[in-house]
């Protein structure tokens, strides 16, 4: 049942915690990104997406007098992330010369789409008549997708619409292909449906919910659909024979699918668009499927730090437990999609548990994906790194102990951009005029309702919050995160409320000129893993707030991997305010260093020598060098 | 400094502990062994092995009225490793039935063999034209090493030298392809150079160590040798483009290599061979390199039960101290190659860290290898499995739960029985008049000078040992195992001897009619893991006598993961001769069974319960069905 949605961006201006990072996304992220797509920064790989634009432009004119296409086959959803992100950014902090960059953008992208609506560059400029030949690789609905999301983005910043009509005309055009004249198939990477979603929001326009709900449903009805896709085509992009049914999540149909599998991206972005499509259309059957496969990510294969994807082997999802803190995969862009997805469930039922994994997955793992200058970033976010190991070993290739500048495949940064940019949309909702705040985020937020409140907060490292209500009257719901629901406290202009706690919110009405303050549970918690989990056993993880941390060498020693906590040990915040981490808050915790006989095995018992242990957020590891890196630890 | 040899097995009849095993080698492995070479098993891959042999015979008769060549490129090789186990067999156990089998099969294989020495069915049949220009994946040299084998221990058996005569045709043939001829390369699969030193010894022609020194010589000098090779041929086996050199130890010349690296049986075959060649020409630098490459493994790369081999992306060594228990690799042959590099390196010098391997790989992992009934067979021993995820994830689908009836790549079954039919060449050796017992093995040997000695045992599970001298009088050595080193003794006619410990040895003079009784710490051990493992931080593994000990789920509720081995808790021996366990000793430990929260993640601390965790000897797991099965478990 559709009971609430996500706010939009637009009355919600940032400040604190979340504004030092839009800032940065600002400041530096956007503008390196825009400098990157142009191929002006020296020494890394060359994007050329903005050419590649400029190029299917003179394709389509005639003009052939160009230098191709250069990159991924998904190279367009690359711009499209940047328009995106930098739209969000113009709604928190206008900016009339990052508008005028953006319009000079869609300029680009626009004169780019075919008559027909047809857009995707790499088709564009190589050959026409592979359209659609190869949905299992080719990306053009994945790219799709992503300009889509750009144009309602950037409408939803300024109004303007020229982006907007041609994604429609896009749209209209991919209508026409799947559901006018009955083509087949359906997207390989999953993106397009929650897309239209928007579109269909942004325009009113039912035909994009209506295919936006094709694609979802005939997913998997025919999970031969790939293999025969690639058998019949004399062309491939990597040479994928469209067998691996799982890795699609084309295995059946979507309402019948049970575990969480497959690439891990693919499937967050799929689970996304049928928990909004479930909530708009209040389609019970596909609600029950969306709680299905929420129970089993966040139940059975999720790490600690909001990360999925157990390995790099398809960059997928494993079975039940499998949790490997050494290989994770975890790409940053899977946690994003895994917010996405929380924040979808949050339309269908308005419940703590979906508000606490987004809060967790952007606290952690999604915020790890950025280096604390905004300048480099992480693909993959294991939970233990070794130098000497990780980024070296054959099964280890892909965990990195520091954060390259960029990537090839450069779908993270501007990923981690957009969703810093876009918080607003995540951190509060309304409904039936209940206003929610799911995520505390300092910063200022007006309601659709002209009510305006601000919040204010050294969230997440101080806990405690204060609302205060600058305008109007309204309903208030405030989620009480789950690790603080038996130790927290909502006063009410210095009154102390007893509230009804209804599936971890409180629910408030306020008044103008009211204040509420929320004090969380600041204490440091240790996390015990499931015994099904091999690779956590006998081992303890470190919590406070939202915050997961983490041991670094740096910080101990250079060696993490002899650390034991001490059980039932003293824990204490030992820095507020790190300045090396950016105003982060450490922690000192009771343990022991294990100084082991020499040899790889010994029967000579260790000796144990009390220590302190320091841990730093996980989000902020690897800013400081190569370094051992450890997120769960024994306990002794 | 070549100071003592190999013993020959001839001297030697088995009883006890190995006896029982070279019983099930002889008479249910070896005839089921034939009967699939043969394609007389139902509902298993075909072998077609034998077959390959007669069609290649049919092929050089200009009969070309035959069914090709099926199976892997290396499969005559199974004919080889079953020819050599059936051989050593008959040593300990004559067997006319199965002599004449030997000689028929031999038969067949010289009737495969061109005029000029050539021998291989896969070319032979196949194309003739292809012979020696893929080095890279072709395993020629390495089908011809394990026939060379083969030809040596049946000599060794039966002084006949038909296959020997053969062999060392075939040899001559190689010698005059890359000696004589000059041509390039060097094995892709070391294997040969560790067959022609055997050749040596056996025929005394110097050539054949001449050219096992050539291949160990000229490997890595050209490291771009296989990767030239693949480009100049307009065919490939696998596809193989040759350019991983540490794949195939071809980095730099085998002087030279410091790490143990790339394919773990490739390399340890290659070391084993260098150990010899070094201890035969008493090549300083050669047994320098060993002793790097000797010390790369055991104090860096091998697991606690003796395995190699971290990864099954080319079933390799990864990098230092990273051992994976749950997807480890840890061929059968690894190990078994691996005993036989350590056999090499005691003919360098006798040093029981050498001894000490040999014993732990062969108690542990190559006995693990085989069922209890002998009829199924691991080929990857991993120290952890846990149904649902071993065998499932896509990063474990290498680490089965249990072992299988056989495989199309077969060449651990036929390893594990040419080890263990062949045990007193790896038990016994002699130099100087100095008699070693390398290992504890129940039976009679009959050394060179004439000396007999009984050895009577219950080794590994009774730790007693009773060496009586039956005839003739001699110096004895025998090995003090590391873990008994602090507490052992040795009585001769019933005193106590007060002898010095040089390198583990103790040295005695015996006379006919002596009694020589040793008695070993059959104590309990704990053994701890380097800090710098990651995998086993915070883990204790459980080792009596050679075995290393695990917790299978049958024996503990169906759940080792939440069992817990207590700090200073007591461990006594639970079970003197399981009857399910073909005998075997268990033990009890005292242990926690952890009961955590249902939920994947908890601030809760699990309660621990005390309980008792029964422990079966690791070589032995896996025959009561599919099972969670644990080697190294937290201590708490």
């Amino acid at each position: 049942m559709k009971i609430q949605h996500q706010s939009d961006c637009k009355g919600y201006s940032g400040s604190g915690f979340i504004n030092t990072l839009q800032k940065r996304i600002r400041e530096v992220v956007i503008p390196y990104q825009y400098e990157v797509l142009n191929d002006r920064i020296e020494g890394i790989e060359r994007s050329h997406a903005i050419l590649n634009f400029i190029n299917a432009g003179k394709q389509l004119n005639g003009d052939i007098n160009h230098d191709g296409f250069y990159g991924m086959v998904f190279q367009d959803s690359d711009v499209a992330k940047w328009l995106e992100a930098a739209s969000y950014s113009l709604i928190v902090h206008p900016d009339s010369d990052l508008e005028a960059r953006i319009d000079e953008v869609i300029d680009i992208v626009v004169g780019a789409q075919d008559e027909d609506g047809y857009l995707n560059t790499y088709y564009t400029v190589k050959d026409k008549d592979k359209r659609w030949s190869n949905l299992l690789e080719g990306h053009e609905l994945y790219c799709s997708g992503h300009m889509i999301e750009a144009s309602v983005a950037y409408f939803e910043a300024t109004g303007k619409d020229k982006l907007l009509n041609a994604m429609k005309k896009n749209a209209d055009h991919i209508y026409d292909y799947f559901i006018t004249q009955k083509h087949p198939g359906y997207p390989g990477h999953p993106e397009i449906e929650l897309a239209l979603l928007k579109l269909y929001r942004a325009t009113k326009e039912h035909k994009y919910l209506e295919l936006s709900k094709h694609f979802i449903d005939i997913r998997g009805v025919d999970p031969l659909y790939f293999e025969n896709e690639a058998n019949d085509r004399s062309w491939s992009v990597w040479g994928s024979d469209g067998k691996d049914v799982v890795y699609n999540q084309a295995i059946k149909p979507v309402r019948q699918q049970k575990d969480a599998m497959g690439h891990s991206v693919r499937a967050v972005y799929l689970y996304t668009a049928m928990a909004d499509l479930a909530s708009e259309t209040e389609d019970a059957e596909l609600i029950e499927a969306c709680k299905r496969l929420w129970n089993s990510i966040v139940q059975k294969r999720m790490y600690v730090t909001g990360a999925i994807g157990s390995t790099v082997l398809g960059e997928a999802f494993t079975v039940d437990y499998n949790l490997p803190n050494d290989t994770t995969y975890g790409e940053t862009c899977a946690s994003i999609g895994l917010m996405y997805f929380a924040s979808r469930m949050l339309e269908n039922e308005v419940k703590g548990e979906y508000s606490d994994v987004m809060e967790l997955a952007f606290y952690n793992t999604v915020l790890a994906g950025m280096q604390l200058d905004g300048k480099r970033f992480f693909y993959v976010n294991p939970l233990e790194v070794i130098p000497g190991v990780s980024g070296l070993a054959s099964t280890h290739k892909h965990t990195l102990s520091q954060r390259p500048a960029w990537y090839a495949c450069a779908c993270c940064p501007p990923n981690v951009a957009r969703t810093i940019s876009s918080i607003a949309k995540y951190a509060y909702g309304e409904s039936n005029n209940v206003f929610y705040c799911h995520m505390f985020v300092d910063g200022t937020k007006t309601f659709s309702n002209g009510m305006t409140i601000s919040c204010k907060t050294d969230y997440p490292y101080d806990l405690n919050i204060e609302y205060k209500v600058i305008q109007g009257n309204g309903n208030l719901a405030v989620h009480i995160p789950g690790w603080s629901l038996e130790n927290y406290s909502v006063t009410q202009n210095g009154q102390t409320l007893i509230l009804d706690m209804v599936d971890g919110y409180v629910y408030l009405e306020v008044r103008e000129g009211d204040t509420i303050s929320i004090s969380l549970d600041s204490s440091i918690k240790r996390i015990y893993c499931s015994g099904n989990v091999a690779s956590n056993t006998g081992m303890v993880a470190i919590k406070r707030g939202p915050l997961i941390y983490c041991a670094e060498g740096v910080d101990n020693n250079g060696d993490v991997l002899s650390l034991f906590i001490k059980e039932d040990g003293d824990a204490k915040v030992s820095s507020n305010k790190d300045e090396l981490l950016d105003g982060s808050v450490s922690l000192e915790i009771d343990g022991y260093r294990i100084i082991s006989s020499g040899d790889l095995y010994s029967d000579k018992k260790p000796y144990k020598k009390p220590c302190k242990i320091k841990m730093v957020p996980y989000y902020v590891w690897g800013n400081r060098g190569e370094n051992q890196m450890r997120v769960w630890m024994p306990e002794r």
